[in-house]
């Protein structure tokens, strides 16, 4: 049996500024698909922090619920994060984007004292006490170093992330286009993205290589 | 002077089922980086035909802006299709998604007897008349065949879709799966994407074969 490997993506809406970034999402799906594995999306059942107008940069007087718009990126085929189960799948990825610090987790106003959403917190530690991989894009390292702490992670080269992600209990690694860190005792895997000013090929180059490594393990 | 060749990529909103499809969107910007190309993203700035919620399927009571929703896919990197000059570009592409048929062209409405947007008329015309090279993905290739006639195109199988395009007085050519239609003549490249049921490892392989396509031709 050559069964495909099962990743769970777990989405925070869509749209960088308020939502998942959309390169890294559906980058990451294609990385997946394309080195032949299998992914099912998850969102969580919450509202967004607030809407973001996308070509002004201004707030928009409308509430928006993450699941809904996470679903504009999985076509529709996307579950309510109440519903995963570790059992299920061989690893679990987040995109980045501001959703991940304003939606799944309060990074974006607390800075380190940040609190994790319950159903991201959960999602967390059972693949992590199941020892599967974990990867994440861009900022959405910050949620595992906050969960698991005491992981090798990187968000890239900015220093007041990477302060509070040592704050955190965590080990920080700089990283630039394309590198990804890969914490083997943990099965953490992440790369910076849009953490730096990147290019959409090395966006791909960064989920690529983050895919191809949780390819390789033995899971 | 070994110049990067640049696109502009006309988006028609965010998500499948009332906008651009992403995946489409992104896989053509991510194909442009990749094979060293440049990309400019424009949107008409005019309001959605409606607003899908992509959970549900169901329609929302809410208005979104086609230029503001897909600034969402440029990260606000986008201007307003007025901005558009044939000249600054060498050739334009078209990701498909409802959006197309619904907010860009009443095709979803009207078939053969649509109307389309006057500013992506213009677009459309100005590009041909300047013998620029036209890349179309998924329903995207029906505004060729809607504006320019006498074309040959592709939208994979579906049936009606395709007698559409005939009555548009243009030829159709059914394809599977990362197949593209060049009509040389014309400079046109079309390609079905999600109008067959793809896997999004397909998207990106129709998506770099028009795009490698037209870096191809001396323009």
């Amino acid at each position: 049996m050559n069964s495909k490997k099962k990743f769970a993506v777990i989405l925070a809406g869509s749209g960088v500024y308020d939502g998942s970034e959309i390169h890294e999402a559906t980058l990451a799906l294609y990385a997946i698909s394309k080195n032949g594995g299998e992914y099912q999306i998850f969102a969580p059942n919450i509202d967004q922090h607030h809407v973001v107008n996308h070509l002004t940069g201004e707030e928009m007087a409308e509430t928006r619920n993450v699941l809904v718009e996470a679903a504009r990126i999985a076509r529709g085929n996307i579950k309510d994060l109440k519903e995963f189960k570790a059992g299920d799948f061989d690893a679990i990825l987040f995109p980045g984007g501001f959703g991940v610090a304003k939606n799944l987790c309060s990074l974006a106003f607390d800075g380190a004292d940040c609190n994790v959403d319950s159903g991201i917190e959960n999602v967390l530690r059972e693949m992590h006490k199941a020892a599967k991989p974990i990867a994440a894009l861009c900022i959405a390292p910050a949620l595992i170093a906050k969960v698991i702490s005491n992981v090798e992670v990187t968000i890239g080269q900015d220093a007041g992330t990477a302060e509070a992600i040592t704050q955190m209990g965590a080990i920080h690694v700089n990283t630039n286009h394309g590198e990804i860190v890969f914490d083997k005792e943990n099965k953490i895997v992440t790369t910076p993205c849009y953490m730096l000013d990147a290019t959409i090929a090395q966006i791909g180059e960064g989920a690529e290589k983050v895919v191809k490594t949780i390819m390789a393990l033995s899971i």
